[in-house]
């Protein structure tokens, strides 16, 4: 049994555990919604230390708040913004679809540690009060999805725009590395004309180099803060002023161009931005499916697969098969992309049940938002660190796949029709001999125009 | 132009094409919902007039409706039901969410025809009146949910559950002729233990054959009928004994066991059975894009793939490539499946958002629902006949594969434990060897013992 | 029995309608894939006509093509273009993943019909053949991606982008004339502070904006062409310099700024960019959906609702409650977003599903992001022309529940503080009294503060 | 920096730390995987722990294992299945597809632990090994699946399902409770005619009676175990009559009916069984959402919404409006419901991508459905306690609105026929006058019939 004190809010007393800086309100969602085990992610913390601290200079440069209440206000939302009072915010993302509870987690939390640092006990609510002051000139409606934007905008921009950076670049060398390397080509997973494996590996590369571009594109929407509009985008009890110095003093503390919404209103009740965002990682996934069961079907094998590739052997990949290896990252990377691709449906759906002037799925959407750029981030660096920088091409088993291949044929076209071409693929086939034999049974052509005519290393583009 | 009469309806007049049995509410649905293309789907039509067929046998029987007026409705839905009059039926699913409009599509195109066949001129709604003789002891709040129930209930019936039968028994009958032949097994799409060919198609149809069961777990619920509740599920102006009558009579016209469901207002309010149906259409999807993927990378080459098996040519695969032959039933099936799953998220996201004693997201629900039956069971039935039954095994690749696979290692573990097993695998891959000679190399067994152990004929299970 | 001639291609001849341009590949197809009732969109067939008259003029500037064939080619191919065609072009959805058999549709039927210009005999292959003259330079591979695309783009900018313009002109106009319409605003679908009708319009002009944003920013990606990489990107069998002949080709003939795919590996094998563009209509599907919502609650009644909106009456509402109306274009819509949003996942799924050096789903993927496109383009020009610009404002209903508003002391805070705000509403809310005299009954301010503080007037911004 | 020891696998020697019994690799999937913080979920380790246990149970049963080594397991086991050794089982979901990693997990903890019981030290891998003794008889790819049906049976059956019969009896006492209070009813969300507030509640208890049901009827399939199919369904490696021994072993261990699975292919390829149940999830979702959306709106106010119901206030609203009290029980029930609809996805792409003999998303697909179960399970219970037990009619509300109804209208249909009450209504509607007063105005009938023909209280059915 630990420690409590009595904490207040407008529906009365309640006991808190003495070691914690949380207060009733806090106390009360804790109580009330016992329900699973996935807490706000660090990030949103963090953005809402972020959110506190910004508001909180912003209303002492606009004269609204005093220098003593507003230095203690400020060293406590640093701690929030470290991590140091991650201890200190217990709720989970079902709660409340305003997230009005973990706003006032922050208020409450921020409160009684400056209360604490001006000398007063915890619970007092005096000097700092968590409404009155903490959570100035500022609603949970507006605070909350300002703090969902900062967090999206700096996971992507610190975490998964840097890795696809990795990825692109570690893809665009093996591109160089493989530029030499004619095989086989397949279309509908069938062999198909020539191309160089640096052909293939560049495809990789250009969708993982999209994938930012796409990510850039949408980052001024996320960008765009509710802060201003308070409860229902109308800036009710804000001080004038404060939306364009809130978002000047964000700008300085995170270095990243946030804006203003133009139209609050519009911020508040609705997510569209962070849907668009969760559309783009959803690109990206469909991206990472893509090249990730590629490299796993040409790395099959060893003996009895494609076997074009060679993939890092980083762990024994079976209890019971002694020296199998898998493409355990592979792996990683499509169950993330499956897991992106069912939170995108989350978002999607949350995203688009809002009512009137409040969206009130906001702690789902934020938290699918942010495992997914996380998941994305960490798997994708697994993937690019722990398999893609040691893939290597397995030079003999794509020559030989190369030799003798039907689809050859195709650059005789030109020359002797796709009729005719068609001929010389289909006896060789019938006949298990190869293009050459058949074409010159077929009496279509001389030995020497189909030396000259059928070069792998000719059809492979400039 | 045509030659138009004058409809009418509580809301006044309006010209309608006088080659067309609708009326006025049909007519106003036409003008105001000019959206997309997508029509009622014939079994839907058929539904809606089984449905008021059955309803005006319930309401004769009951004293409600004089034989005259009843005998020429009858006429007329029997038309509707046969399909004779579909071009009757213009309207789309983009439509009032209650399917009102479509409910009174019919109630018009009934009375109309039925006043013809009693000499009355069309439009005079009078013998018959639309909503007081065909609609009669209906709301379309009812009749609606119901002739969704039985377009589903008889499309799973008639449609989809024989073409599984159909693709079940082609799978079982594979995997008899494929019994004796033993061929390397793949997990993770690498090289593993044996199996036979034969096992590997017992699943597939195992897959199918749970997914007929999991269809008629489902079937109860689709056929309980909302019918008998009206407008909001109390059954206001619908005749004592009609909703009991109305199910013994559809039962008969259909040979289906629908039952009245036990709670008029859950069957109105929300379509969780066709959400629970489309689930398992879903499944079906998820099955069907296993094997689907499996056939086309064990038939992948004609060369350069896993090659194990042969797929009927059934078409030239390129235009460019001359003598391609591509998977093409296997994509077909693919593409049908990624349609059916993102379909179940539109019936999802439709079936939870019905508001207080209605739905109303009626029309795309049937749609997608029927839809998703119909192209499953074309799709698997074109598969069936088209590769399924035409599949053959490429025995020589298989022996080869077999031959030279490295897992067969997994023999020996119980004989010499796991650890040195995984050193005999690993010996033989880095040394391009045999494992046997691996085997014997580092001494860990005889050249009998092996020869005994590593069989694999053994290693297949009974 | 209609009267047939023989066809032919690589596999043989095969018998097809006479009246019909369609060669033998067209006809195994329509005998090969008995699936569904989902033809090629429209809008996709112009584009695949576009491509073959961009494809033969680049031929014929490069001199690959001479005049006399080219010239029949393009009067075949304007034919196509202009929809008089289109009863010759019978195939389904569900058909090869690469949408060979539907470039050979264009081939075939161009070539027939060429030849028929040139005075030869259908069937006959020459002196126009489908492969070698209308394909020339060409693959399916790089063709039907490149015609997904041009249908994409000019379905977004001709149909999408304007209507999106026209509802986003109707909101603001609304937005406008109901700008001085004080009403009450409701967060979690409760009672908050005051709010302007027309700020409440701005909030969904601005999603409406956004969207058209968004459509703009991802609409570059999706005019990268994939033509002139052939088969499988590498341009095999193109003549030198005609993937950049083909789109400055292109261009003038649609006059929509197409580029030419920087990398051709990624446009053939992957289609990111219509999961991307498939995103951002989900976006749009999401906004519609929060629209068409909040304007069917609002104007809920006619006596039991919320009542603040009349919407305007366009059919009866239903077959039993007589006099009903109800908010039919907001259902119409609603269903389409839930159709688009499933679409998504369909797109999503299909396009993470493809292999090597080509998605085989490109037909489930362009059917699924035209019919989005086309749903939302017809359903919210139908939901503006037939609801939104008739909405009016019931502001008798509106005034009424202003003045009994709780909420409005949150205009208190900054006089009394959170804490004593909070106790004057729980005291009017016990009572059933008005805040006014719950705050003077606590003796917390006088009449004159109450007066001048809380003015709903003074509450909703500037 | 804590002590470390060396534990070894067949790659070789590692470090781990000195306090944790997991092995060689573990530790190699720690530091391979390092990707985001979803660890497996405990009901996952527990079923691990009741997998290793009635394995060895068989084992030793079939005179494979002896007593000495046997126990010790056993005992380890134990502390498995208990949790009290939940600090040893580290990894994250994003890991190999077959489970393989955690499957080792087990044995590694299982196997030192139990060498630490009979005295021989950590990292000995002897007398007990992780494979030869603690997964005898097994792979990890039929242990794994296995695991992954314990742990869904156990959760649905000692979690959900009691949830939901709480949830359904708490809807049904309402429903009595509020039998006799007649309302006003709501189809599009607009008025209807009357019914009874039980009656509404009748259906809310319905659709979660018909919850209960669907996951009965899928429980079967979930029982099907895959344990005794060893690599790849083949059985190899395991003992005779292993399957079955474990079957009956794990009945008595759980007191549930699990059965093994018919064929074993099918279930260690696919894990279609897991995708039902996702849907059945998805399903109850649907309902939820249904539900609770309609609670929140009928509570909606306290004086601008429809005001029917009056819901337990909890905690404070709002941070900046005082007073307000929010439906915060269905915020989160719907944002859980939103989850449970995206992770359904994410099962169905997981499960749609297995190839071969191996469904290589086991990870992410047990990882889905155990969070959905464990949602719903925990959201509904908080919403039934916290919000359902206590909702209250407001009487006079509810008295109100139903006396001001025009859609009462509805009872004169079978009087004076649809046209004519259609026309009382629209005037009452024009007039603002009452239905009576509209229908005498029209002289369509006599204040006595009127007085006889409408009555709510006539019109709710039985």
């Amino acid at each position: 049994m630990c420690a409590t004190r009595i904490e207040t809010d407008t529906m009365g007393e309640i006991s808190v555990p003495d070691d914690r800086y949380w207060g009733a309100q806090t106390e009360r969602s804790l109580k009330n919604f016992e329900i699973g085990t996935e807490h706000l992610p660090t990030p949103l913390i963090r953005a809402l230390g972020l959110q506190k601290k910004a508001a909180t200079l912003s209303n002492q440069k606009l004269g609204r708040l005093d220098n003593r209440l507003a230095d203690a206000i400020l060293m406590a939302a640093d701690a929030v913004i470290t991590g140091d009072l991650l201890d200190h915010f217990p709720l989970v993302i079902w709660q409340t679809g305003s997230g009005t509870q973990s706003n006032m987690n922050a208020n409450e939390v921020i409160a009684n540690r400056a209360n604490e640092i001006l000398g007063a006990p915890l619970g007092s609510r005096n000097p700092v009060h968590p409404n009155d002051h903490v959570n100035m000139s500022q609603s949970s409606n507006d605070s909350f999805p300002t703090a969902m934007s900062i967090a999206a905008a700096e996971q992507v921009t610190h975490h998964l725009l840097p890795v696809l950076a990795h990825l692109h670049q570690a893809l665009q060398q093996k591109s160089e590395a493989f530029a030499d390397i004619i095989k086989i080509g397949r279309t509908h997973a069938q062999d198909a004309v020539p191309i160089t494996l640096g052909q293939e590996f560049s495809g990789y590369a250009r969708q993982v180099e999209l994938g930012m571009a796409r990510l850039k594109d949408t980052l001024p929407r996320v960008m765009e803060l509710a802060q201003g509009g308070t409860a229902v985008g109308t800036g009710l009890n804000a001080a004038p002023g404060f939306a364009d110095m809130f978002v000047s003093t964000l700008r300085e503390l995170t270095d990243l161009p946030f804006t203003s919404a133009e139209n609050k209103f519009e911020a508040i009740a609705a997510h569209d931005a962070l849907v668009e965002l969760s559309g783009v990682l959803n690109v990206i996934a469909t991206s990472a499916m893509k090249i990730a069961n590629d490299i796993r079907f040409l790395a099959s094998g060893p003996r009895s697969g494609l076997g074009e590739l060679i993939l890092p052997a980083n762990e024994p990949g079976s209890s019971i098969m002694p020296g199998k290896i898998n493409p355990t990252q592979c792996e990683a990377v499509t169950q993330v992309c499956a897991q992106v691709m069912g939170n995108h449906v989350t978002v999607t759906i949350a995203g688009s049940n809002g009512h009137f002037e409040l969206n009130a799925f906001k702690p789902v959407i934020i938290f699918n938002v942010l495992q997914s750029i996380r998941l994305l981030g960490d798997a994708l660096r697994s993937f690019t660190d722990n398999c893609v920088v040691g893939i290597e091409a397995n030079k003999g088993r794509i020559d030989d796949l190369m030799a003798q291949s039907l689809m050859l044929v195709t650059a005789l076209n030109p020359h002797i029709g796709y009729d005719n071409a068609a001929r010389i693929a289909k006896k060789a086939y019938a006949d298990n001999s190869s293009l050459k034999e058949a074409a010159l049974a077929l009496d279509l052509l001389t030995e020497d125009q189909f030396n000259n005519w059928v070069r792998p290393e000719d059809m492979v583009g400039k």
